[in-house]
């Protein structure tokens, strides 16, 4: 169980894993990731314009060495670098920098380049909240609108398998409703429950998926022992199982603004996590989500 | 513009206001009606079984005015007299005690007894948040599962009827969606453009709805600026239009347990607000919850 980012970042599991950024002629990407080396010792692999990177980094006194910067011109060759890069195991996450998400996620996607798994590839995001005691996942809130049952499974697994990797034993998943209720009226209340009976069954690799779940019973271990909630994850979630990305990115916003939770966040189901920083990310965001990504 | 619940109980609206409760023979509920009448002035008419109502009261030192008992016999004349008293206009809000929700909801959404409006029951919320500097609101997140287009306009107008009724002028409506970008994939961001449409040509009654609109945007300034948000809602939302019943739930939940808000609920779209609390409610929603339906 991971507290909370200061820990996680203690934990110094990020020291000499290296990022490769697509598209690194960016200032902010340029200062998120001279913080994440000079704090976190990542190491990195900057692909795109040499002399933009150059000028840009060293109007903040970032210092690069001349073997980190593979010069490349236009998105499509740097597309093509950065990839290259990351099927042969040079990296082990993969940044978008000044780029359309578009195009990087075309390459992840394309199966000549080998870099996609075999399920879907879908965002988690992990949020610091200093009302709960360790870290809570939300999935998916940013990359698959309205999930059917199969893509659920997909982004279940993938988000077992990331926390697993960084060192949860058998993490306690919870897809989130209105209520305990299973109604044929609310398609994700019966997703819910068929989720958690193929955990029971083992389908969903190593972790506790219960549901459907209401957000108190998830996270407050008073409320699921007043409602008298029977399951294994009652107030001790580490992941929120969300039924489309409204809930997760409303969620989400809604305790970054008003709770002042601080957030990363990365694609998953791909061969190395892949780094998105939204428009609107901070700084600190674009480095915890660097963090993230390496800590695998 | 209500900056927050003592303000809106200083307003002192709900003085000589009448809640009839039906079923009122329950510990929790007395409580929180006998705060109400001590703190904010609130007038009762309890119906249920009298004897326990007396005895319950008095375990705590509430003392009841025998003409504010109405004797019934089950639920089935409880619900009968209560919702005769309110066709009687003797109340200007109903509120459920010890009994089944479906049974006094049925009595409502009977036409014969005349206190159903013309469109939809549905749920406000209000809620108090630190971090934001007047009240917010959030519909629907208790009664309606999936709204439907026609629904999600019967939700609005209901919502700028209540803020209107407390004293708002054009309340303003975000259709809260992931993001600000129409996607036919996500079909509740075409149903809040439609909403804005709809809102622009005066038929969603005296209100500004703006939508596809993120949280972000709805309710802080600083990321409307940022992302050069070309709406009049931008950071200063009145009320939050949630797609579906679990984005409003999760929200809700979320603010309450990780943010400290404090919440308000009840049931509009009738005569008269109806206030049902849920199982988990506190004694302080319960009173609020009073208070913001006699307001107005």
């Amino acid at each position: 169980m991971i507290k909370n980012f200061i820990e996680l970042s203690k934990s110094k599991k990020t020291v000499s894993k290296t990022l490769v950024v697509a598209a690194a002629h960016d200032k902010e990407t340029l200062e998120a990731i001279n913080i994440a080396e000079r704090d976190f010792n990542i190491k990195y692999i900057l692909v795109g314009d040499r002399n933009k990177i150059i000028s840009e980094s060293s109007n903040f006194g970032f210092s690069i060495a001349s073997d980190k910067i593979i010069d490349t011109n236009g998105d499509e060759e740097c597309v093509k670098v950065a990839v290259e890069l990351i099927k042969n195991d040079a990296g082990d996450a993969l940044m978008k920098g000044l780029l359309d998400t578009g195009a990087l996620l075309k390459a992840v996607l394309n199966k000549k380049n080998d870099i996609r798994g075999t399920g879907v590839l879908s965002h988690m995001a992990l949020l610091e909240v200093q009302k709960y005691n360790k870290l809570i996942g939300i999935t998916d809130g940013g990359m698959i609108p309205n999930p059917t049952f199969e893509q659920k499974v997909s982004i279940t697994t993938n988000a077992a398998k990331y926390f697993t990797g960084i060192g949860y034993d058998k993490p306690k998943i919870a897809a989130l409703c209105a209520s305990e209720t299973v109604n044929e009226k609310i398609p994700e209340t019966v997703d819910a429950a068929e989720l958690q009976k193929q955990c029971q069954n083992g389908s969903l690799g190593d972790c506790i998926l219960e549901g459907p779940v209401s957000f108190d019973i998830a996270v407050d271990k008073n409320s699921a022992q007043k409602k008298k909630y029977p399951g294994k994850i009652g107030g001790e979630a580490d992941i929120l199982l969300v039924p489309n990305i409204t809930v997760g990115n409303v969620l989400a916003k809604g305790l970054i603004y008003w709770a002042g939770a601080k957030m990363a966040g990365c694609i998953l189901g791909a061969k190395i996590p892949i780094v998105l920083a939204s428009r609107g990310a901070s700084a600190e965001e674009k480095v915890l989500s660097i963090m993230m990504s390496l800590i695998q």
